[in-house]
């Protein structure tokens, strides 16, 4: 790894400094001019900051700018060899990408991976992976940035208590990987890392107020106010997975009953798919099961994508239950956008079309008056794209 | 009112002087030392900024401080001649109180007073009852506040389609308040004012996260995250009142079907006990509309409470469907405390019993872990108290 880290301080010294590593990083090259005039910073103090950060090798020349008249200036923009490692831990697999200083993907890998094989395995897998990445995108690492399937305690950088990953309850993962790479790290929620990276690149680019809701093998909701993630008094708010659709329904990997999660996620729509191969109720289910043995939340996107209706009636009943959730948080958090992501937002237009028709018939119309309720635009990017965004962050935030 | 507003600037005109009137203010009287610690200037600068405001008639000298060794200092107090005026218009009723500079009421009266009458009139009232508690509490007038009972666009201080205000929609209250008063006047939701009172001098003090719950004739909430009210994109955040129950439920004032209001709003509440009162299943509310020809809320309360099984049922049921709405908003928000409040919530700890009953059964355990469900301790005063808070606030902004 150290052929990666450079032995050069990166360390941010002033408020200006944080707030024009994030201007370049969010918006791209910039002339001196414009610079001093987003940041309102006057000319002499801008020059200082900049060579400053030139001198630390986290800023670089990057050409002529557009002439505004007069002498040309030129572009200042983050230095194009510092590096971001994004990792994405999954309930089945893990990704892990390498992105350039604006938390562009340069090489992103992803392998199965059970998460509940336990942290000492999974993270020796991503050190591995970390490694292949970097080594065909060399450079400066700046810091890393981890999104895990749970409820993540962010001040302390470890999983607190998390439901679907056994041995993995306050397992220090961000003190490991710092130690190992030595380099910030940030740890989150994956939907949280999920929701900052649409805002960041996707389909929520500078809006304020969004939330994000996953549906993968469990459902989770991040929730970004004034442009930061939401996270509650004890780190758990977005947390719609367990909300309880009906006290008699069926059982939850949490232990409860009749959660959200039970009737929609990934895992109870592939024990759904069964009962209806089974029972001859989906001749096109019961083809597919025949094939492979098993059925999976995909292979009922396929079955409705070829016109099996019992697939599609799976779709459009869960699709209502998360619109009815999804129509609540509309009331209460009245948001510019929602955007629907994770592996069984795959099932496409025939979800979207349930959930849009329960919120819009649900929620008050002035929340919902201009409202966008769309899929996520970086699919299986969001949640590294979001986690290179934290280790920025991380990277850029005052150290002293 | 002109005997009521000196002719003295009551301009605030540097950021330290909004801090410093907002900390007397919230904390009380201080010693210039301790002011200087909290506010971290120094010590010029501090007494500078000081006598700017006692010149500016806002701050005054309070008396010696506690002795820290070495010279006694005087404590610095707001000036306790200033007054905020505080306004809270219900459906049926209108409430006006004067405050002291730290949001204390000084005098508060409240009279019947059907929101439906229209902005004209119901303003001449709030006018002739402004006029009577400055002239019992003479003193010099920095704001205003008002609260009204429906949805508000707080930039442009009006309200906004308001279902239960016939008349109001995009009235300028503010603007009308403010050339009539010759002061800074804020508009606000009452929900939102209430919060904001708990928070300031109620059960809440000091939490930056919380949800308060209004169950009047409406019912609505308000959301402080990070210490401030949370408006969301088109300022509807919080509205509970009218996320839809059940598809096939009874009508609605606002003109849906199955909303918690129409369950559970006052006006709800009258309507079944009627219902029981008629089909003779409750003894005791049959005897009461006897004697007075109607009922209300505050009735079937009466009668749960003298043991009446149909009233005590009714409550349950209610408080069970109000719990599930607040089990959700719990979970998406992961809050410091509940606050519930209103008119309704006279029916008290059998509805708390329900509602706590309901978060704790459905709301993930990490989120309810260290979560108080508590009743209101302002009563009818929150409203009032909220109101001149952000009075306040618009008074100690800066003005230019």
């Amino acid at each position: 790894m150290t052929a990666t880290t450079g032995e050069q301080s990166l360390r941010v010294e002033t408020v200006e400094q944080s707030r024009l590593l994030a201007l370049l990083r969010d918006e791209g090259p910039m002339s001196r001019v414009e610079l001093g005039e987003r940041l309102e910073l006057p000319r002499a103090r801008l020059t200082a900051e900049v060579s400053r950060l030139a001198d630390a090798g986290m800023v670089e020349s990057g050409g002529p700018a557009a002439s505004r008249g007069g002498r040309r200036s030129t572009l200042v923009r983050l230095a194009s060899d510092l590096r971001l490692l994004a990792v994405d831990i999954g309930a089945t697999s893990v990704g892990v990408a390498v992105t350039g200083p604006r938390c562009d993907v340069l090489a992103h890998v992803v392998e199965d991976c059970d998460v509940r094989t336990g942290p000492v395995a999974v993270l020796e897998r991503v050190a591995a992976l970390a490694d292949v990445v970097l080594a065909s995108n060399p450079g400066r690492l700046l810091a890393s940035g981890v999104g895990l399937p749970g409820p993540v305690s962010f001040r302390e950088g470890l999983p607190v208590a998390p439901p679907i990953m056994p041995g993995w309850d306050r397992f220090p993962v961000r003190d490991q990987l710092a130690s190992r790479w030595r380099r910030p790290v940030a740890v989150d929620n994956d939907v949280n890392a999920m929701a900052m990276g649409e805002r960041h690149a996707g389909v929520a680019q500078s809006l304020d107020e969004l939330i994000f809701v996953k549906i993968g093998t469990g459902i989770g909701c991040g929730i970004v106010l004034g442009g930061r993630v939401y996270r509650g008094v004890a780190g758990t708010a977005g947390d719609i997975g367990h909300v309880r659709i009906d006290e008699y329904g069926p059982a939850c990997a949490c232990g409860e009953v009749g959660c959200l999660e039970a009737y929609f996620g990934g895992a109870a729509l592939a024990r759904d798919a069964l009962t209806l191969a089974r029972s001859g109720r989906s001749t096109r289910l019961a083809e597919l099961l025949e094939e492979r043995g098993s059925l999976t939340a995909q292979d009922v996107g396929a079955a409705a994508g070829a016109g099996d209706f019992a697939a599609v009636n799976l779709i459009r009943e869960g699709g209502r239950r998360l619109g009815q959730v999804i129509a609540s948080l509309v009331s209460f958090i009245n948001p510019g956008m929602v955007v629907i992501g994770g592996g069984v937002a795959g099932l496409g237009h025939q979800l979207l079309a349930e959930v849009r028709s329960a919120v819009y018939r649900r929620s008050l119309p002035l929340a919902t008056g201009n409202l966008p309720i769309v899929l996520s635009e970086l699919g299986d990017q969001a949640a590294v794209i979001g986690a290179a965004w934290s280790a920025s962050e991380r990277a850029f935030a005052l150290t002293h």
